[in-house]
């Protein structure tokens, strides 16, 4: 079982960082290529930013999904992750849904963790868009921007546990999504500290990709995620799909 | 990796098929038992019957799930969920809750498909419990018993296709989850013939807990799961569980 | 009119305190019988417990409601209320639902007042399952347990002051819902002390009781209590419903 | 116990006829008064008519409220109840909101039958306003008028028992509020024509109010029903509240 | 452009003064009428004045509207807004629901700003009404009465921005709507402290009610502002449609 | 007042007919610009094609929004407004925004009738991002391809007509948001024979942009939509902002 997992950031670390996380707790025959798009923001941490990178990273589902048995989008806002699934040919999981959709197997409650206080609102609309509202307990966020995760571990790692435990003491969180990928190497220590489930999306991808694919299921195509219409493209070479 | 199936249906030939639904995408290291408990009714399909088998299978988790790694409710109104994660010292995950989540990776919206009509608003607060109902295109309920599923699958079969249908052409469904674990064996049959994801929450469930499981998280036990307090029983065992 | 109050909890000097709350408020010619089940825990403080409790008080409907005109479900988490209505021929009221409802028509909104801290995600979901989530301002727990309301009145009674002022002062409740049975003889002085309405189920279940019997409703059978269908049992009893 | 029953719209038969809609289930000690305003219009059908009749009908809780024990705002929109509880020095109880609170004790889900279709929206924003949109399966209308009801109830009854059905068929109504006070005498008529729960708020309102009477509670003045501010009117009397 | 600006307050000064905030960012074709009803409350601070000043207000729509090209509602409660949509031949624009409308434009969520803490409860019911609880981060009271706007309005400024900057603290506001006309003028004194969109609701209503009558739409007949329906009335004039 | 209206579909006959329906109810004084990016999709009718056409966009955005006082986002599933707001100096509006605010001021519920059956999931989950879904009666779909609407306007509003009838009268609509900016030459034609509001988008937003203009007021940069933060792009020339 192949996995492509995209990193929508440009940051090389964060992405050899993201593979490594993504290997830790795949199983044996699946093999994880980690990869970023060609272009783009070097982290993602607004709207804008978002958009860009969604489709910086939908280039990369165009040109190589085909290879892979699944797809991963490695960034807490699953950006692009509708249109991925329009153009993949194989399933697409995106790091925040698989999160909190894994937080519900072994919590009533969870709350997410994530970086700069500027990014709550989007993160907000992100869970209620997939109608998951009724499970998040709350939005903790950090001073962490997404670059520091990477450059100071330690420091981060401390910075989360003050987060989560304002949500587990505060918010009834009964666990905690961590809500950025460069935060994902940090789960077992976060959690040996705050004693209840801690998550990193990109974990949960590839098992949640894993069983999808030894079920032999994939994305709907019947409605939302409908292959695109075939259409004329101006200046840009538009999607792969085969009409 | 030992799982545990539980069938809180007192029906072995079920039981049985639940069991090889169970192993057929089990991984290979995945050892199953399926059993029913020892006391209650043949089937569930009313609130009355759910909570007494919810009570019997409770029973089998406090006696048996100390042996195995993880625990399967398999009955689609995940009876007695809540409680078995209380008392059980390993994850425990229910199939309508398993069916739901999986479809959530591969459709915006999904419907149930189910027995008889009368279990549509128990299924209806169910969604709501799991706080999925903005997910949930609809319910559609077949003349089925649970029963007629064991003993003319491919009767079944046949009303399940016309429910899904209408679901997919009135409701919007982009995939169906099989409201009923002695469906689960037709997942495929009527995968073919909609063309759409189809979902045995049995399946479902085996696959999330080898995936929770490789991942090294468990039930959290700071609030909704914690276990009992440690109390006085009248004429009855009590739960298993060391405070 | 004859009604028949079920204390879930095993616990006879709290079922004595309940059929006396009971009896405080009901009209002249209503006769109470307070009685617990034969088996089951002390005291529910979970989900576990709740579902012990809920199928040994069916037992108890099963075999008695036919005596009566009406009956009251008399532990805070409505546990099995719904099984009940599919099985008795008579009406039966929970005292979650009867004290929220009764709050509804004296006050814009509601705090619900209950014992540990550990309930309050499984009382959260039981005010949701009862679709009264947009009237309840929030649910506050103290450090009492069940049983500690019935060994120290007063000292729960000063433990309920100091949430149900928050709750007023934080959330504002303008009406206090005793999120306990064992609290109901407590009303009154908390009502005394807070100045807002104070209101304990088993009180409101009676008297919503009284209320429909005298206008001659009873619970419809027509989808969600529908009478369960005949079916076989193993090793136990089943319903004492006639199809 | 006295109770004034409050008619809005003015017209003396409706209100003569409610009078004994609330008589017929009233407890032999209680004691009704139905009244309607000196002014307004003689049926509310509208958002105009119902601000109208309000104020209308404030004016009859103003100057009569303090010689009763307990109003009902008999009219099915509830209008100026919220008011009417600011300035009553006993409980008031709309008849929409009982019927429906009533309703939640012996259904799963209520449907609404009522008047013109163009009432429609005014009654889905009520239910939303009590909250109870969770609970309330559909609001169902008839060709019939307010005073068409009074006029030809034979005929009215078919109307309302046509639009029952269908509730019932297709929205999964499991107990029918009937939406207008004018249709409260059909009740059982209807009833046993449906053989599901059929209420007529003004009974329910009169049980309400019994029950909260015997169990000494009443409105609550902390926040939304607060006594208006003092404060000085033009040209008209305002409200006879002593602050 | 003639539009009509209601305040449904019977204080001369504060009439004046939102006439002179509606002009302020009038259009220069765009002419301006601010009254007050002759009789009713001097402010609004509840239920009971919010539904007299509403049918005042009525009255005023019902004698002055067809002389104009659109009307005003300028209490932030909206009195009597769907009533006055019935029985004016032209729109309607409340100033509360101008303001949240607006607010959406150019925030992600939006708090109010309001007089007394009895209000709240009304507002919320208000903004549920509106649709728009979604959007609407928190409502904000603070000491002040509507009145005291007008009287001292350096201090209700202060009041204020002590409230709007609680609310972008703790809420995640990122717009105020000022929840009193009153308050409205201090629009831009607000706007320049706190350093966040502050809307004056009547400045929004005039600005919306000039672009729909530039784009000729006008109030949906259809179904929930329907004209009422020709009746007889007692002891009062009724509307002044022409069925 | 200048004000850059942007189609993010690349179809020069649509853009004009965008600029000139922007025009046609434009203020005197408000000059239009109506411009496409120079890349990407003909046409928008999915997901992949609103994540490249909102970069594609956005690039606009970046590049020429300075030049004016307000830009339209000028397709029906708003793309990419959020991050818009992030990088423009100006207030930026969308078009489904700016027809579902309006319709709210003239319907008390609207439908919106849109192209093909694939979008309306994506417009789904639009109408909840905006959190208007409670004001939202249904979402109609047509045989209309986007690009049919400019081919064959007659025959498109005839299909558009179809399907606005439909919505009255079953979905209980009372303004018709119309769902593609190419059909918003047919708002008045469509109005005319279906007799409720029927509201073009991009009129709507450059009436709501003219008004928020005149306030004085703009996007708020709090939180949601904060100019981005400083940060390096790989191979991208990133956002304009001056941080």
């Amino acid at each position: 079982m192949r996995i492509l997992v995209i990193n929508p950031n440009t940051s090389e670390e964060m992405t050899r960082d993201i593979g490594e996380a993504a290997r830790r707790y795949a199983r044996p025959g699946t093999e994880i290529e980690a990869v970023s798009p060609e272009w783009g923001p070097r982290s993602i941490e607004g709207h804008y930013e978002d958009y860009v990178a969604a489709v910086a990273a939908l280039e990369v589902v165009r040109d190589r999904a085909s290879e892979f048995d699944g797809v991963v989008i490695a960034c807490y806002g699953d950006p692009g992750l509708a249109a991925a699934r329009e153009i993949s040919p194989v399933p697409v999981v995106g790091i925040a849904e698989a999160s909190m959709l894994t937080a519900c197997t072994v919590a009533h409650s969870f709350s997410i963790v994530t970086v700069l206080e500027r990014v709550k609102p989007m993160l907000a609309d992100m869970v209620r868009m997939h109608g998951l509202e009724h499970r998040c307990a709350s939005i903790r966020t950090t001073p962490l921007s997404v670059l520091d995760c990477e450059r100071d571990p330690s420091s981060a790692g401390r910075e989360i546990i003050v987060a989560a435990r304002a949500a587990i003491a505060e918010d009834g969180a009964e666990a905690i999504c961590l809500g950025c990928a460069g935060m994902g190497p940090l789960d077992k220590l976060v959690q040996e500290e705050i004693g209840i489930p801690v998550l990193d999306g990109t974990a949960c991808a590839v098992k949640m990709l894993e069983g999808i694919l030894d079920y032999g299921i994939t994305t709907s195509r019947v409605a939302a995620y409908k292959e695109p219409e075939p259409k004329e493209y101006v200046n840009y070479p538009g999607p792969a799909v085969t009409a």
